[in-house]
């Protein structure tokens, strides 16, 4: 399937730790996609090193010098940066199909299965569930599509500031049209139902197959130990939650700082 | 429209407090249905006579003293008190078809639309999304359901403990099998919302046509100075969704209150 990829998205180098670890997780899960990094020029060039190694396609978009009309809506809405930046996946027209998933999610089991959805299916946000969440959809790149979204941006701006809220307005049939495209939550599990609806995590928690670490805390801003493996300090926040930020850091302790430290020399990340 | 109602219920004097509230958020919006208050044992007399003034039909469910099969399954599973006595509701067989609603919502417009949908129609639970919430929804009185819930009770138990994780294992395809069957967020917007995604509910929360009060602290819970039209005390919890609970103490204070004092003389309830 060389026409249909998995894209993420990192503008910093800290997202960038993000797309190496689901990078690992889709390749561990044995995906049989295409991956594709969409980074930021703030990347650095370690970390781009790395991302090579790990997806077969790093892309940098660059929307502030790209010229075209990514350039020109970032002009009239200069506080959707990162939001462009975002939607710039739908101009991957050498795919037919993509599932994007955010820099924060992490894969559980192979889901390539997310391929036989169309455009666009997403799982519902817990906090406003007639939204999706745009942690992860099926989406179908096309310079139409690009630029009308991008031309929605400028007119409409996003309700959330985010590309989420521009999303769930451009696809505002979301909630009430096709249950096809509604991707069962276990696809964009956020821990922010471990909260709010403990009992249904217990339940259905463990079918999880992709993990979203939504919020202002990521795996990145925790410490680690890999002597003992397990998280340093105060883990309040996180501690109904630890096996998914364990399995986070398993896997980029032991594949990807050692990538770094290849790619960069013996001085710490 | 008299074989179809909106139903609900309270087991004691707190919650039968919302259900007068709900009753005449309804009959302020010109419901053409019945209104059908299922209410235990231990609610007073006096709380009794106001919920005849107010709905259609008041019915006591004692579940302990029904010598049917709700009462056997009681016996095996006592921690289900409250969940048996909801799902009654099932054998209101003189209904072709019901709303049901928890004591702890509110109406804020005419919902009578909610009967051109099907069994069993709901809104997602925010937390865990890809299950219903059970604070409204939308269902046929069947006794073949009705036994064949209480039978599903009583061998798997609820994962919740409570009525909404019996319904949704026994309703298990909603997540995924008709769209028709989830009803729009705003049919039973709990305040969750607030807390979880502000600026979605500051884009649509204004269509809120069913607020619910979920969690522990009720609108009853709070005190109400009806001469400033404000709630005393600290209300922080609530602070972002005063308007709502002003709304519910409107009703209360100058409609149930007055129906209260007659009933009961002139005593504080
Ligand atoms: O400074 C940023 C912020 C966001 N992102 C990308 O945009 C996604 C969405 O942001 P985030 O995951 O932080 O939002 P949340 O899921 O917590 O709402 C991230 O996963 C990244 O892929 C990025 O590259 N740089
Ligand atoms: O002691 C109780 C608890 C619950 N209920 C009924 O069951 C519904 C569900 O309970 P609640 O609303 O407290 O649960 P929540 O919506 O907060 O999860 C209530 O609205 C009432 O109609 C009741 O009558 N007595
Ligand atoms: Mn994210
Ligand atoms: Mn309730």
């Amino acid at each position: 399937m060389t026409d249909q990829a998995f894209v993420t998205l990192a503008t910093t180098d800290s997202y960038a730790k993000g797309v190496m670890v689901l990078g690992k997780s889709l390749r561990n899960h044995n995906t049989s996609r295409k991956l594709v990094a969409l980074i930021g020029p703030h990347v650095s060039e370690t970390s781009r090193a790395v991302l090579h190694k790990l997806y077969d396609e790093v892309r940098l978009v660059d929307v502030l010098d790209s010229g075209d009309t990514a350039h020109l809506a970032l002009m009239k809405r200069p506080d959707l940066g990162v939001t462009f930046t975002k939607l710039h996946c739908w101009s991957l027209t050498h795919y037919s199909k993509c599932v994007f998933m955010d820099a924060d999610t992490l894969v559980l089991a192979n889901v390539d299965e997310l391929f036989d959805r169309e455009e666009l299916s997403a799982a519902p946000d817990p906090g406003w569930p007639d939204c999706f969440n745009s942690g992860v959809f099926v989406f179908r790149p096309s310079e139409d599509t690009y630029s009308k979204l991008l031309q929605y941006c400028t007119e409409h701006g996003s309700f959330d500031g985010g590309d989420q809220g521009v999303l769930n307005s451009f696809f505002r049939g979301w909630a009430t049209e096709d249950i096809g495209k509604h991707l069962p939550f276990i696809y964009n599990m956020s821990s922010i139902a471990l909260y709010t609806y403990l009992p249904a995590f217990k339940q259905y928690g463990s079918n999880a197959k992709v993990v979203h670490f939504l919020g202002k805390t990521k795996p990145w801003s925790y410490t680690y130990d890999p002597k003992k493996r397990a998280l340093k300090g105060s883990v309040e926040e996180a501690s109904s939650h630890p096996s998914f930020l364990l399995e986070w850091w398993s896997i980029y302790s032991s594949c990807v700082v050692p990538m770094l430290h290849h790619e960069h020399g013996d001085q710490p990340f």
